[in-house]
């Protein structure tokens, strides 16, 4: 709650220019737009700085046009994650500016430029398979304003393959890297570096990867220390909080 | 692999100053020390810039006593990490100036000054019993050289207690939150806030807590964004986590 | 077994309207209707008080139009839960008065009117795409009598959506609260009301969601007082014990 | 947050009682008292129109000593769940009027009488192993005033056991039902009444029971409705959910 | 090994009928028919006393047809198990008298009678959507010539329902449980009867059944002695289990 | 219920030797004799036709010695299971003839002869740490009235072991086969054999066997048909049922 | 890294035909092809002496093609696993000599013959279903120049069906064990044999197989000694790790 | 079974040295020698052309005393594992020249002298807490003939420091890897070498480690092939697979 706000309001109060009761009912009235099956919270990226995101699994199309709409009136930038053809399909008629990465299941809503922040953000695989996943992080770091570096199919099968990319790693602010199977290679760049590494464990697998569960276990009892891991295939909760770090990091490039 | 030392051996190799095969002995030494149960590796510091850190779980006392040793010569500070008593009396002997810490299990040995980095880390407990690991995560965040403010026992079942320290969220540049049980707390706080939140589960419960587990699912399936987690009652890592991503910042505080 | 009906039956005997063995045979012979494949309970309207419920799920649609057309007889109200559009299609040649709500999976056959319970049952989610289960869970309340308010995506990531609406839930009777990913949110509402919270875990999510289990642990470890669980997308079980619930406290709303 | 205390608030601004900053500053202070390791909230017992419970496991004889002292000076009644013997020894030099049941692991501190509700709760055992947990809920229950009856020891494996006490089943306002093993007897009994039924897993059991999981499934999936479920061994949830449902029905015994 | 067969080789080698190296290799060879993918193994009905069973899952049709029409030529019954309609497809050009089960996934070939063994088993089942493995059972149990009777529909939502037969449960020999969801009736069933009960949990349900576990779970917990387990859905296990239980009463029926 | 005692409840009421309301009384007066916490059934042996078996685990000592005496009163034969010394200790004082095998944790308790059973129970385990499980189950065999044979320690590792010992399988009427580790045993057995199998997994083993779970997944995948499978450890469960299935045998041998 | 290539590198440092900034440069640059989505590694072979070897699943036919295309510049044999229609589809343009096993979904591509080892790799069975998996393990070692022994369909159901085969099991060098449901048969092929057992759970089952689960904890459990286990249906695996054992045996047939 | 063996035999009876039911007898008896609680199996070392191997877990002192006495009349060498001090007191009246190693549990007791295989296993641990599984392998490598080098502590969170050792993994005929908590270095070394790699997951860790399962399924799914992998914590099985495929290489060193 914005305290300017609330020492205005209380003037006015004073001033006789609003009654208790109204003073009352505005303190209890937040800014939502009510579309019945789904609340719109205009002043979301206010509150947390960012653009709007929504996720779109369990949605239906008609659904998600309906909250686009309503989010896009106030100019934001929007990220659309987990959607698929249908998604895109629906919203063509919005006239909004989209851009859509089938393979990550991102869509793009850019009204406005964000402005860069200087530190990068490397995103790492260690096969072909978790692309989908990397690519939703790198993404999503890249909609949020940040420079992003790809380092993909690196995996520890040969870890030698790794350590001649150092440079690449020296110069990385935030590390992402992304793993499926035995999701051995973020504790190997965990090794390697003296940075955040957000460790993100991929459903690629079979039989005992138990969807991805092997690869999480790996990454929670890492031997490396300064990893912190998200969820089965979350690619843009990965890219989201990379970015937030970097953001942290103000205008200083180490 | 650092180029200026090789830069000078190649330098050495052409004026004769060593053999070829010496050369080639050399790039393979590293500098280890190697006392038959653990190899103390004395150039860690150096790569990872970070003091020392030994885990103590599993390994016998003397075995502790003796990779101290190792390490100490080095006038490094070295922190000991899930610590019981007796291996703070198998160090007594040594004469190092140890500091014990029995609820957080930490042996701190402080041989010279960290310089103190600008942000702040809130670290902030669910409840009463989550208190050991919560100062596990702040003593090691300390021990790195950081600012850390405690907020302890603000669980959602009261979710208002914590609004109301919306001022300390905002002042910190990360936030560690421990949790056990429902493991609630990161997602409510990763809510109100814009920044680096790691989530850290916690064994705390009985029941269907599984050890930890329920709590580890809640976090990794948080509907807030910017939350890492890491393993259960594992406050050394998020300390140490928190630790890296605020050095990251630099010198500025936000 | 009814007291008066027991009276009944041993005056007749002792009358000698009927024989011993008549009446041991009558002691034995509950009203079943028996259908084969389903034995057709009639009097379960009157020992459990409600209307009829036919769970449709690995029932063949003729197996249920068979046990609808049986049940209807009485001239009962019948709830169909977890029907698929097949079996819609099978009961429109039985001529009763059918609504279907696809979403919710269910179907309302009203051959006469249920009073109205006094209090309110309050069912909120915290996503969008957790509506289905909300609303097999509000329609079914709504089929047992009860008034019912929908609450929908006030979920944690911005807790001070819900904090708006404290009016609703102080008015509630029952709280019914439906949350998939990381479950989080009746834990939230638990800590803000004092009544009775029944929390439904749903599958919404992905990777360590583990279709459900991460909600469901989390609100079975539940910090907050005065919760019950039922099982995961049990939008129907939730709604009717809501109802049982509301329907203890008579005619008296607070 | 009391409407009539802000109403209040607000007019004694109006009235110039109170300056404009004060207010906001009042607004923000919430009535904790900070005991370091815990944070005591007086309004709790308001809120939530409870006493207060303090949960122990887990946290230091002298914390709880420190806590329960801090609540008892409101006179506000206490109970303190999972307590073992040393809790008991550190508060006897407080003063205060304990009563403690070992097998429940509870203390009750009651300083005031507690009005008493008209409904009955019973509560039901499968087996005599079964009794600490249900002791647990009946004495909660008890502190929160209700009435309680007990049924204890009519397991499943001889059914009729239970039918003969119809009577009671009837009588009650609420049922808790307590069972380990393979956690049958919430379904038998929510298949033969129409009111809530709270079902209780306890981890008595060996082998495929693994602590209590199996029953806790059983009744997450029982086929009969009106059940809700809480945490293995939680007791004192269940008797505390009890209560409040109990309560929502007001002066009326059915 | 039947030592008759071994006498008399041992005779036909005394009398130098036969050298030994021939009597080492006959002592090898084993009557097996080499399909390349299968074995055939046409003593099997001699010394496990049974008709044939092939279990068609993960086969394909033209093995299975090999397969059978391998078995066919010693004149046995075959019974094939989780057989789709592209099975019975491919085995209509063998000829063979085939009588297809679509609901049990079963099919039988009869080509000679069997003898009917005296005792009834009796196969329960709880609800319609468990009748396809009940049947599996039945029909099995009927296949290796049992008499069995039916009651389905008996699930524990109305324990009264059972009770009503309970001369059914007195004059089986053996009696198969199957049940879904909370898998409660068998143990209702053990608490009630004096004689073998085979339990059978089904993957019929959702949420937290995971497939049938909490089902098994109860089972396999069972406060009722007296039962033995099998896989879920596992029908032709119970079918055939209890057969040989039957079998081993001879023929006297109590 | 027992249809002759009410034909003759029936015909006294007829004759009015008895009341109305008294006969709704008898019939509603079930024989319990109520301890407090636990209610004792005499009728169980009857209605079981077993004698009687006291669960001794999470029952207070002097619980048990209550339900010992007041079991013992009508001259019955008792079993007491999981029952560790202080048990023993307990029941010193009631001069009752106990047997106490303190491996298999089982207290004997025989008042009256029974009749031998023809057919005998074979019990086979793997290892000699399976000994405390197989010896619970061939007591409780034998308390019940069966001969029982044993084979002990004739795991898979050396199958050939358990080859040279068809005589014994083949006179047996039921085999018990109790392993732990991999638990293939039974399946091997179940391979040999055309009679009941009843497999009892046990928690020998570490690391993946997770306390039996690995055993018991085993005999429940059994390729072998005629297996039924019982809870981790409990021999118990396996001599009962083992005995059931002989007893139905009548009193022929094979 | 390969000494000799170092030496000559120094060497030709030391006679100043190469600059010390260009050493530097060509110990970094190791020989990677960069496709942009696959790194691909031609000195693989030479370093793990191995044909090369592309994991098909999650990789876009388009991207396989582009691999296959780089790899097979170099003349050497490939290897490609999990490879569906698609894939050899895609691949049909490049010309290269392909073989499709459909039923193992493997693709060779053979452009020169391997020397083929003297020791045999007996592949082994447990059922018909298993024959996919067996048939990659064994393919996947024919492919890489072991001669490979099939002994399909010998599961422990008819122990002594395997037994017959004591001469296969003699000459093997190693043996793969293939088998699904309850995995028995690696443990009684283990307690036969004095040699390297690689054991491969299948995903045959159903129920309580759990994808494959039991099998796999089956195997790492077993009683018998010298089994390595694989991942569930990884027959590449198995095939793969047979092989290089038997290639360290060198040219001994034992 | 031994053919010459057999040869004999029918030889003798051919001769009529023997009768035939003799014959049938012999083929019986096979050498056991039956202690009641265990059946020690002399032939053992001649089958599996190995020592003889008592597992001790789960065995009372007395009967492993009794064990190796038996097998101790043969002249052999006998390994105990998981051997605790109260085995090594029950053994030292035995006379027998006994070795314990207290750390890794085992007892060695050598009566005659092994030939030593040529060439070598190199046995890794990431960690020191490691130590006692990777001791049980290597002693136990020892005890079966092999030279064993030992390379400790040199864990992934360096991965530098294995690189190092590159000659002790060229060297090594087999190699074992020994890693608890993320399980990661098999993968890593398995990317290094062509040999066959034995993974040992420990149970060193906490948390999400879940008793050694992480680090299990890391190994099981790992990207690296040529890994076999054992039971958590079973150093000796896999020390004893590692000799028998070092066995298999014969006298050649590669």
């Amino acid at each position: 709650m914005d305290q300017n706000y609330l020492r205005e309001l209380l003037n006015s109060l004073k001033k006789d220019e609003i009654t208790i009761e109204d003073t009352i009912d505005i303190l209890k009235k937040l800014p939502f737009e009510d579309l019945g099956y789904a609340r719109v919270d205009h002043h979301r990226s206010l509150r947390k700085s960012q653009s709007e995101v929504v996720y779109c699994e369990g949605k239906e199309p008609e659904q998600i046009k309906g909250i686009v709409e309503a989010l896009a009136r106030s100019g934001e930038n929007i990220l659309l994650t987990r959607a698929g053809k249908e998604v895109c399909a629906a919203l063509e008629s919005t006239g909004l500016p989209l851009t859509y990465y089938p393979s990550a299941r991102l869509i793009m809503i850019k009204q406005r430029e964000n402005s860069v922040l200087c530190g990068n953000i490397l995103v790492i695989t260690a096969g072909t398979a978790d692309l989908p996943v990397a690519e939703e992080a790198a993404l999503t770091a890249e909609f949020m304003g940040n420079r992003v570096e790809r380092l993909y199919d690196v995996g520890v099968a040969g870890v030698h393959r790794l350590l001649t990319y150092q440079d690449m790693l020296d110069k990385a602010m935030v590390i992402v890297v992304v793993a499926g199977m035995d999701g051995v290679l973020p504790s190997v760049v965990g090794g390697l570096v003296d940075k955040p590494v957000i460790a993100v464990p991929t459903s690629v697998g079979y039989g005992a990867s138990f969807g991805g569960l092997a690869a999480l276990l790996t990454m929670l009892n890492s031997c490396a220390s300064g990893l912190g891991v998200v969820n089965i295939d979350n690619g843009f909760g990965a890219g989201y909080l990379a970015s937030i770090i970097n953001k942290q990091s103000g205008s200083t490039v180490k």
